[in-house]
């Protein structure tokens, strides 16, 4: 999907949502944790119930890899199922991935590669390793590299916050530094929501480029202080929500309140979005 | 594996050495591309010629999760060969997560958990997330941590010697603030051969940690000088060559070859062992 493409989407669909699929077996309806394809079963409602609110699905991998060979057949599933509606969506493997340059070319074929098994739109990737970890991932068309900037966790301030080569701080040199490897088409960066205060300083860096913001809901973000700081006048955000929609209700009523929590947030953005 | 029994089957084999196990199939032999299994083929043979040369086996996962799901069939046919042999061998995911608390135990029950699918001894973790992404892998008995914390590409210069806070060059203040979070009976690093000057500031942090050390072979180490600056008493180093072994040859003499070029480190390694 082209960075047009998902401005016309979000305005087209009056929301900026990204629902987070971070499927964990224990918390999922017991009607579905044992049956056929339970997990993919439980997505697919999650999907069809959210899908007119959203405009991106953010799996995190370790989810499914945590299931074994079996959670990335349901993952597969999943995406298929997503590649197979009429209604677009932006597609994310939040999968924190990085590696030397050779090694990075094949996470980029594992995630991006159209051939493959999973045709994600864009990728998570960990800035550490430096520009070989990272470009392999800025060559496939129309896809993108989401680089972690500023992170929801606590242990974000472990390193993120380190003033370096003087009064700069560490995620403020990633985002620096990263602009020689890609541009507002194909680079976004992950800030954290309960960070919402620092997108002034993410801005004054990345005026431009959207921002994937977790941590909104279950991790104590707020969406009213992330659109102060983070809007721009292309949309330039993607707020994801996970435990706070998948897991509504654990009920069989779990996809009609992922729906319904997935609206209230849409209006919310909509006002915004005006 | 406890860091006791590691350092028992290092000098009992006289042998430091890791094997990277990065199955591209382009640059398998021939008559293995498109065997059935061939990947776990090409794998069992080149372990059968290298273990006796050898105390640990490295997959990167990347290279399998290029060739989608099947790919990863073919890395537990893997592991559970490894682990179906009398000979004992050191196993780790070079996986580079990490990810918030919660999803970090998702990665760590991927990999490390003796119920999983793979039951790694060891996963590599990148530090960039900070505390709690780290500690979740800790918490398996006799399992590992490796944390990047200086890394053997060229974007290592990016951001991993930036001062921070002064005068410490920011791997060197991630060996300092991990030790927070594990121990060397638990927590290994990866320092990369290309850097080997830099062994001796590792050592000042890290005395009597395990080293992974890649980068020796086809980015260009010496083994010589890793194991002048970062050999222990303990031997204290785990050194690894991936392309160097498993692709000696790309005949029908592929095994063959690797046990070769297994054993010429290995003598290397007995000789500075003694």
């Amino acid at each position: 999907m082209t960075r047009q493409e998902l401005i016309d989407l979000i305005y087209t669909r009056r929301s900026f949502l990204c629902v987070g699929l971070d499927v964990d077996k224990n918390k999922m309806p017991e009607h579905l944790r044992n049956a056929e394809d339970g997990v993919f079963q439980f997505n697919k409602a999650i999907i069809d119930a959210t899908i007119d609110y959203t405009v991106a699905y953010k799996p995190n991998l370790a989810f499914y890899e945590a299931m074994g060979i079996e959670g990335l057949v349901q993952l597969k599933k999943t995406m298929d199922y997503l590649h197979s509606l009429d209604k677009p969506a932006f597609t994310i493997a939040d999968a924190k991935r990085g590696d030397i340059g050779n090694t990075s070319q094949q996470y980029a074929k594992a995630f991006l590669d159209p051939k493959g098994d999973f045709n994600f739109d864009a990728l998570t990737i960990a800035p550490y390793m430096g520009a070989d970890s990272v470009q392999p991932f800025t060559v496939y068309d129309n896809k993108w590299v989401i680089l972690l900037a500023l992170t929801s966790n606590k242990g974000a301030f472990d390193f993120q916050f380190l003033p370096v080569d003087g009064e700069k701080k560490l995620f403020e040199q990633v985002l620096e530094t990263s602009k020689q490897w890609g541009n507002p088409d194909n680079m976004m960066y992950v800030v954290g929501a309960t960070k919402a205060d620092m997108l002034t300083q993410v801005r004054a860096i990345a005026p431009k480029s959207f921002l994937l913001v977790p941590g909104v809901g279950a991790q104590g973000g707020s969406l009213e202080e992330v659109c102060k700081y983070g809007l721009t006048n292309e949309c330039g955000l993607l707020v994801n929500s996970s435990r706070g929609i998948i897991y509504a209700s654990n009920g069989t009523d779990f996809a009609e309140r992922a729906g319904e929590e997935a609206r209230k947030l849409q209006q919310q953005m909509a006002s915004v979005l005006k």
